[in-house]
């Protein structure tokens, strides 16, 4: 593979600086809009950096309709999880019959969701590490980060290994500046970030703080070690290691993080849908299958569940 | 024992009921005060309950110096635990020689803390089925409910059965209206109450809430039903028997009672301190010590802990 093109499905925060990027290297790179296309055709995309410095497009190939974009090599699929429902509608227009979709999304069972539409074969998991914020219609700020882990999907959960095409997206990736590593283990590495996505996420909602007060305080720091513990429960069993050490590292880490809003946080404040399934439900469900209890996690799932309906019922 | 002297510490919205209950039927009662002192002294104490009619006193017995208080037969002690740090300065006062006092707070531990003070034997639990609120000073309302259950303390944990004291008092109570139960096992009694206040005080501080919308979606209804199986765990680790059955009486009571906010949520919106520990923190220190580990109870108590501290901190 190599020329691949690139498909932006979902152009916020995320999709806005990836396909950005892309565009920026030079690869082909088609953007899909709901609510922000008119504005994006009138003004251009605008993405902002600090670290990498302005990477705006004035004109980008902007679509709001799937059947009148190209269909692609690469789709990344760059959506809230709350919003999978569209997908149907729009992925069997924009993905060649011989490519691939990039699931950039949170949690577990995000690529099964995109499989039943295209096919076990065209969908690979990919990660992001990323903090960036949507400030407008087009108008993306990046703030810091943006490494992209890949991994192939495998139906029945096995390790499926680095392949030829995890090389070309990752060779794309890397020289768009974006950073990558190929995951031999797409499960492995789904359930590495719920490390740090399950405590955080969670305790920021019900609790209404930040990243750094939950680290300052020795309860809900212990607190946050104790979710990620039933996470590495729930890996174990699926045969997945996750060490003390990577537990401890994700404590240290986030002890050095300014105060930090993780995004399900943001959702909740602005009255968009939580991605409780995604993040808590399905892990939950996939645990609990592999006779896995996650006691606390299952309390913090309950109380999202409860607080995101009463949320969304007084938007 | 005939014609007790009771002592209440603390008039609020349990021991001024109590208190007025019993000044009512005949039997010498004491208040001890604080901050409300001079206004009962100028103003009487007035309970108002729409259940018993108007049980004011114009006239009480009203002290705000152990000192001066003469020392009763029996003390009802009627502070939040979180005030039980002006016990010592009390109870050797108030307390008789041969006297007993009747510790009606609630979670775990309490009598253990009144024991350090006036000894073994001396102390006895009382649980209060109770809802009464204070709307001012001297000034109290019950709603409805009152009755008590009364247990003989042991050190070291073990039924003690019924006491001529615990019939005595008993009496006193049942004459004066509130009615009463005697427990032979005063642990298990307090395990008991633990099975409700666990999940709805601490629930409805943590998701600001009331039990019926707790009760009304099967998410948190769920977790309040885990939260008590985790309660009978506990209390299986100490060799007491809470079944199925019980926890189905406490959910199928809570899906009957109105909107009701819990003492512990009332004390939030108020900003006062929170009884994280008598409630949670000593539960689960006994549970553990019996190697019996309660999850999602430890969960919440995290969670409490950091919102008391904040709560006070911004008040």
């Amino acid at each position: 593979m190599s020329g691949l093109s690139y498909g932006i499905v979902g152009t916020g925060a995320l999709g806005g600086y990836y396909g950005a990027c892309l565009h920026h290297s030079g690869r082909e790179t088609h953007f899909l809009l709901n609510r922000d296309y008119q504005h994006v055709v009138a003004h251009g995309l605008r993405v902002e950096s600090k670290p990498r410095g302005d990477m705006s497009i004035a004109s980008p190939h902007a679509y709001n309709d799937p059947k009148k974009m190209p269909p692609c090599d690469v789709v990344l699929v760059c959506l809230k999880s709350t919003s999978n429902a569209v997908l149907p509608d729009i992925l069997p227009h924009v993905l060649k019959d011989d490519g691939v979709a990039v699931v950039l999304e949170n949690g577990l069972g995000v690529e099964a969701e995109v499989a039943a539409i295209v096919g076990h074969d065209r969908v690979m998991g990919g990660l992001a590490f990323l903090c960036s914020n949507k400030l407008g219609p087009g108008h993306i700020e990046h703030q810091d980060y943006g490494l992209v882990r890949l991994g192939e999907y495998d139906a029945g959960g096995a390790a499926r290994g680095i392949s030829d095409r995890m090389r070309a997206i990752g060779a794309d990736f890397d020289a768009a500046g974006i950073g990558t590593t190929l995951e031999e283990d797409l499960v492995l590495a789904r359930w590495k970030k719920l490390v740090w996505n399950i405590p955080y996420n969670g305790l920021t909602v019900v609790m209404d703080t930040t990243t750094d007060q939950l680290m300052a305080d020795n309860a809900t720091r212990g607190l946050c070690q104790a979710l990620m513990e039933e996470v590495a429960a729930g890996a174990a069993g699926l045969g997945r290691v996750i060490d003390d050490a990577f537990i401890g590292q994700m404590l240290s880490y986030t002890d050095e993080m300014v105060a930090y809003l993780p995004s399900m946080k943001l959702d909740y404040d602005a009255k968009r849908p939580l991605e409780v399934q995604a993040i808590y439900g399905e892990p939950l469900r996939v645990a609990s299958e592999a006779g896995v209890p996650m006691p606390r996690i299952d309390a913090l799932y309950r109380m999202l569940f409860f607080m995101d309906k009463r949320n969304l019922a007084s938007s």
